[in-house]
């Protein structure tokens, strides 16, 4: 199952996915690259917290959920990227062990006036951890290629 | 200068910094874990697709975004996390070779009325590459520690 071209996207439909288990070695690293704040990369300061111990950098779960998309629904030749999402947030925290999972739903979908030959797909994205907490939403924006104008 | 806490905030500071080149190694490492999409990991399907090249991820530009301002904003003693960034938008690809800038403004600032030794700063952030170019702006939402409950 693949979001597939914007003829093949039905709207209201909704998907789960993905069993992505992070290690804190993972969350440890991309933290150390790209968000290297104290309770994503230092065991003893993230005790200190008010996290109690390491959590991931949103940017890590966002990153770990769009690997979960790529993988799940996005098709490689109809995909175009995005250009933007909205109202991203990150609920409680992910920790090392948590086991990541997605809910997907198409809200809504509409074809380029200028390109005919793509559109854009409207979702809402929850990411839950393994006790059906969700960690992270967010309002999906995503461009595909059509099979025909719609003329 | 660091966003320091929540008295050190002064709603309409505007600041620049960062010079964060971007190989298309790291590109490719990136999307090859959390993106693996065709024109973020694969030259030859990158010529072909619209972005007529290896582009970086979005969610790579965010974190190199977030680097920067870990690196150069962010208290490492009053920062603690954020709830969530609204209106996310990569208006221009980032390609290799690329070096982005961050020019981040506050906007709003407001102490939390259940917990008075923290607060929350709303800001505006936008990343340019080297000719200028917005290449990704979102809304910002900080949470940082208070030296005292304001009372």
């Amino acid at each position: 199952m693949t979001t597939g071209y914007f003829e093949d996207v039905i709207v209201g439909t909704r998907l789960e996915f993905g069993s992505k288990t992070v290690s804190k070695e993972e969350i440890i690293d991309f933290a150390t690259k790209y968000d290297p704040q104290p309770f994503h990369i230092d065991e003893e300061a993230a005790k200190d917290s008010p996290y109690g111990g390491i959590i991931a950098s949103g940017w890590h779960t966002a990153g770990m959920a769009m690997r979960l998309l790529v993988d799940n629904m996005i098709d490689d030749t109809a995909g175009l990227g995005s250009p933007g999402w909205n109202n991203l947030r990150w609920h409680i925290p992910v920790r090392p062990g948590d086991t990541l999972r997605v809910v997907t739903e198409f809200r809504d979908k509409k074809r380029s006036a200028s390109k005919p030959m793509m559109g854009t797909i409207f979702g809402y994205m929850e990411v839950f951890n393994q006790n059906d907490d969700v960690v992270m939403s967010v309002e999906t924006i995503g461009m595909v290629r059509a099979r025909s104008d719609g003329s």
